[in-house]
């Protein structure tokens, strides 16, 4: 039997190496998503050649783009590690970050503010469907995983739960797990709008990143059983430490 | 009946004011993902400030933000507008770009390559669950919305579909579609994850933004009905004129 030797990266052949590059960067990104690499070891830069038919020299940009995003080092005599594992919080249900890390590390919460307020921003009030003079309650938590930050989270909650939330566990709990105690009930559906900003100083000085680093900006309404919405967030999350992942099928229903 | 008069804000007025600015940023990206100004004309700075319960000094942080995320312009006399709609593209099913867009504009693809391969990257193979000799077909397009850059798609098909792919208008048509005239039946699921990246120089020139900017990086593994993958994709998207939505219900099942 002939053997194909022809480089599988050849038809990138005349292309810049830069987009050879960004090429090998995407795989290796998804294979540490994927947690691929033993004890995140990655193989050394020809082996990595061998295993994408890239040349060297795109092997080696390829890790310089992950080494900028903050997801590899690499040492002499060491070789390229995997800084910290990326992990992909589902798309598919709705889950707190602690629940959907479950067993994967220990999420703790630094709390920032947590206050009932007379008054909720127009806007605000609008997504919850209460008046603004109704009032509510804002927390803000900078969210650690094993002690590193992983996101900032600021929800406003309607009053009846937002002030049952306020009495419950905010340092080691997930705002769902507390609504669900206080409304004695599942909740039922949470809207998503997942958008990809840099990070301004502030934020990038609390999540000990760059400045301008990508981060996804989160908008999230859920709801309880019933439909009614309690909780709207906003959400900043290390694009270094987390990836979004989701199951789409086909032709299934389109909900609004 | 005595009317709240507090600031809505007021709970944030002990916090930097770059903190205030980002969460009234927030909440007009979202309003303008929801497509909610008129005309695409957003209310003045004084009114801006009232709806929100921010002073006018946070206001303009704010829209400064979003100056440079490119979402809005702002001129003296006209106010501030718009600069391009933000779609949301549905992670609730399976659908192509122009499909999804359909009644919001035109779709048109700038065919970069087109190619059959003689092999596949090993870890392109093995998301396809074939070995690298089998070779593949490689497509590399750059979509545009309405005549302005959205996307660079880049996607290894298998042999079998790929050919059929390769025959098909690639120019108009998304390449759902044209899998699925070629297998004579619709596609079954695809499992995507969802990175947040700093565009790198190349990437940042063809979709005509700014080198750093943050970018959506897709990862899609595209199957049948049977189960079979077919199509292994790297999609990255312009961030500025494009958000991800989902809906999420609690308790649901989990998808692997």
């Amino acid at each position: 039997m002939t053997r194909v030797t022809v480089s599988a990266m050849d038809h990138h052949g005349g292309r810049p190496r830069a987009e050879r590059a960004r090429a090998l960067a995407d795989a290796l990104r998804q294979q540490i998503t994927d947690d691929a690499f033993a004890d995140g070891v990655l193989p050394d830069e020809r082996d990595l050649g061998r295993r994408f038919g890239a040349s060297r020299n795109a092997v080696r940009d390829a890790l310089a783009l992950l080494r900028e995003e903050g997801l590899i080092t690499r040492r002499r005599g060491v070789g390229t590690t995997v800084l910290l594992p990326k992990y992909a919080h589902g798309l598919d249900r709705l889950t707190g970050l602690a629940e959907e890390l479950t067993g994967r590390g220990t999420v703790t919460n630094e709390v920032r503010v947590a206050v009932e307020v007379p008054a909720l921003p127009a806007a605000i009030a609008s997504r919850l469907e209460v008046p603004a003079g109704a009032g509510g309650v804002y927390v803000e938590r900078l969210r650690r995983l094993d002690g590193l930050p992983l996101s900032l989270d600021t929800s406003y909650l309607t009053v009846d739960v937002g002030r049952a939330v306020l009495a419950g566990d905010l340092r080691d709990r997930d705002v769902f797990g507390l609504i669900e105690e206080a409304a004695g009930a599942r909740l039922g559906r949470a809207e998503v709008a997942v958008h990809a900003v840099n990070a301004d100083p502030g934020t990038a000085r609390l999540l000990g990143i760059g400045p301008g680093a990508a981060v996804f900006a989160l908008e999230r309404l859920t709801r309880l059983a019933d439909g009614r919405p309690v909780d709207a967030e906003s959400i900043r999350i290390r694009a270094d430490r987390m990836a979004l992942r989701a199951t789409l099928r086909r032709g299934g229903p389109r909900t609004s």
